[in-house]
């Protein structure tokens, strides 16, 4: 028998999946003011308790009672029709599309971290990693007016994808824990200026090493990607620098500032859209294929 | 040949050691208008340059030019005379004794902590070792209006120790890793409520492991010792529960808390100096090995 | 006619008053997990709606659409039985009684009027007026660890119950407000070191100019009282030190700590409680009649 | 006899006045490591005492024993050489003119105010002035990230100004205080979404008076300019929304992020400066009355 988990979530029958969504409204509920059916909108795939010290205090996404689409035993999004509560479902603008639309929950997680770093005008950033996290964080770190923005990655497409993105330099690494001295150098030259936070979206123990030993002293390392569990890090010397270490899960609140920069075209996240399918079961399992295949494919998008 | 060394500054020559202490003024400079010859005064051991971002923006315990007080090569404050700036001098109110004034430095630390940690009246606090900064961080959680206080450590001399001196509760824990998961149970007990703000005063893979485990969802986890240098802990699911790691490094402004919580009796650090010894040869050998020999010593005073 | 005003809520019918209140739970909802019947609860008055942005992050206070015992069209809480939600009906301590539960009520002002002014053990704090609110906010802002406060007043037993309940030091000044500076000098003479955060909980141009003026550049004046609608105050000059002046609305997340105040003792409201009535016809308006008249009374109380 | 004063700082003697400069740097210190002869540099115009508790806190813009440049008895910069801290002369980036230098010192009022205020992309900014301050702080706002701003004047010269340097919308009022209910619906239908941080750099009980009742609840006013010393305004219904008063004085830390915003475009100071003159006895004579007559001339600069 095969146990499916994502984290501590065990999946115990079958689910659909799916939490990055975006749909026109059918049908509203009785209450519902801000609303209307034909309404282009993209969901928030969260529904917390209200209850709880953490959803009264503002912190709603750390909430013990969190219902959240394909989080079991909850069904997910990919689906013809979903229901689910108004106040979680953003009108996109005029200018926004239902696919920059369900691009709003991966970047929402590049927001949230920027959020958490507390990114301005006055932080350069490095990311730890190239992939579909890193490069939302990236466009978030800059729509924050990070002014200089490094980013490191073993892969030389994904850096090609990421200099286009807007990366202000990039570096190449290896997967070698030896490495990290002299790479901590190459990446400190490459920034040319202190970096005062840094975003491990890969989350490995060489990622994390390095960015805790590449951070200034009274910067931050927020661990955003999750690869590794346990983790053998220098975190003491990078604690004796009051180098913090931020962590974030999921987002809250992200929905607005999201369609904000998208509508403004602070942030243009079609390029991350890589590959578009119908919903037929023959185009599902094309999709499906694409994405588990990797190579150059960042978002495999649905469309009804 | 025998290498020196305190983190990465390495002794070369003989050098003066020491950098707790207080005073009595016997002259000062012609600019001086705080302090006249008789004051005596507590001395905060580090002159930072003024001239650096870190020392401008306010956190000059960061400064890499810091001049202190036994950190090579300056030499350090256990002598009959030091000559130090003036703004770095805090005069004693009547009611603290020199003894007590020399105290303001290990219980800087702890101020510092709870500052970075920003503990309060709301803020329920576990403090992993109850070795003299596991002490003074208890003492000042407690002073900072931490409602409930649970400490740990592997020695019961130590635990009853922390008991008389205030802790809410105690709880002993082995050495052995494996023992982390029902030692969380055993500390969360005890605690009672949610921990929000745990201080890992020894710095080791099973304190630290044992912190970010234990601490709730959205709470800090305060790293202010420094056994181990490289950490193999459970760092992401802590931060996936946004279980921040803070650092420290010394203290900054915390001279003047520090004598007002002494003179209003807040804290009370005499329980800690445990031994007293003059300055002769003799004495002072005595006092290392008594320093050394471990023991029921906590704090070793020199009186001249 | 007469129009009955509270701020901008106009009474339009008949309406059932009061919103301080503790008491005993009768009934529970089927899915109410945290309460029993003969639980003994305070409640907080205020039931937001959780759907707005201020509710979403953590400041449900300022939610638009509140529904508050006592504020039209909403009937109060001085009645024999009241329905509201579980998650605002906090279990008291057995170590605290109803009456003391109902205090938490305006405690609560006080408490988030300190967290609102960030006080802390190195606040030293100011409040003008001694009246009921003046003194809870005393009481919290000591309970928050402020080593040092002075009371302003008018009136001389209004200041004489203000040091039974722990001032530092109390100003008696005059309501002409030629008086100020020289009444400033006095207030700084009797704070004796410099004054961070100032309550203006009287809320006149003369508390407020006072305020403004003794409070230490960079420090906040915290504006509690509702004196005066439109004010006349030396706003530029304060301005020009960085002397914020802070609102506050009601209050949130405040009756968990009330209560662990009142429990550890770190306050005492029972010398604020200082008539106590049944709930007869008679009574009732005897209670009435004893609050308008002032005098001595701080709060009168009910009692079933 | 004329007594001329700038705040409480009285003129007694003849004194050069300007505080808003760069230069070239002739001869440095044997200790200055960051510069040499020949740098072209922008000078912060205050040395402040880093020995009292505002300079080691990190706001020395607060220091009470500030030296500054055309403050009593400080002469100002107005001259062919000054001698000035190293730390206090930043390096110009080659794409920055020496005139762009010195518009850092009006850009940093505008850039304090936006971090005390704390702009960024989620914080709509209303402007209430469109004068030389008014027009910096809309720059910074921009800089920082507001995603919509609108600025408010009675005069149309100077809203086109401001319309053409970016603001969103612009809005023409009238001095009359019996418009500010009608022009506060304006306001709040330009900005066509909550107001979240007002400005007032003008400071008079018009401007605060509207920027109090158009902020959002929960959101803050920024008191810039000083018109009123004593203000009439309806304060306490804005405290009732937690709508906070921030007050600046000058700027600290503010010329690195200066010449970075110069160096990248994100601001254009050079729209700013709309009159030039030598440093002949004719010429100053000549400045100083473009400057004072007022008309089109928004920066009046001199060059060498």
């Amino acid at each position: 028998m095969l146990t499916l988990r994502c984290a501590h979530f065990v999946v115990k029958e079958p689910m659909v999946i799916g939490h990055e969504c975006a749909g026109i409204i059918e049908e509203v509920g009785s209450e519902v003011k801000t609303l209307v059916p034909g309404d282009r909108v993209a969901l928030e795939p969260g529904i917390s308790c209200w209850r709880c010290d953490h959803c009264k205090e503002g912190r709603y996404n750390l909430c013990p009672d969190m219902k959240f689409f394909a989080t079991p035993p909850v069904h997910g999004s990919l689906a013809n029709q979903v229901v689910h509560p108004a106040d979680l479902c953003f009108k996109l603008p005029d200018n926004v599309s239902l696919e920059e639309g369900a691009m709003c929950e991966p970047l929402s997680v590049g927001v949230h971290a920027c959020r958490r770093a507390n990114v301005g005008p006055e932080t350069n950033v490095l990311v730890m990693g190239a992939g579909p996290i890193g490069l939302v964080t990236m466009l978030a770190a800059r729509a924050f007016g990070a002014p200089r923005i490094v980013i490191v990655d073993v892969d030389d497409h994904r850096l090609s994808v990421a200099k286009d993105l807007g990366a202000d330099d990039i570096v190449k690494v290896s997967t070698d824990m030896k490495d990290i001295p002299e790479e901590v150098v190459l990446i400190q030259k490459a920034m040319a200026t202190e970096i005062d936070v840094s975003f491990d979206c890969a989350g490995f123990n060489k990622t994390m090493s390095t960015a805790l030993n590449a951070t200034r002293s009274g910067g931050k390392v927020c661990l955003v990607g999750m690869g590794h569990n346990e983790m053998t890090v220098p975190l003491t010397p990078a604690a004796a620098r009051e180098v913090d270490v931020i962590g974030i899960f999921r987002y809250k609140n992200t929905w607005p500032l999201c369609l904000e920069f998208l509508r403004s075209g602070k942030i243009d996240v079609k390029p991350l859209i890589t590959h578009r399918f119908g919903f037929s079961q023959k185009e599902v399992e094309d999709a499906f294929e694409t994405s588990a295949r990797g190579g150059n494919a960042i978002k495999v998008m649905f469309n009804l």
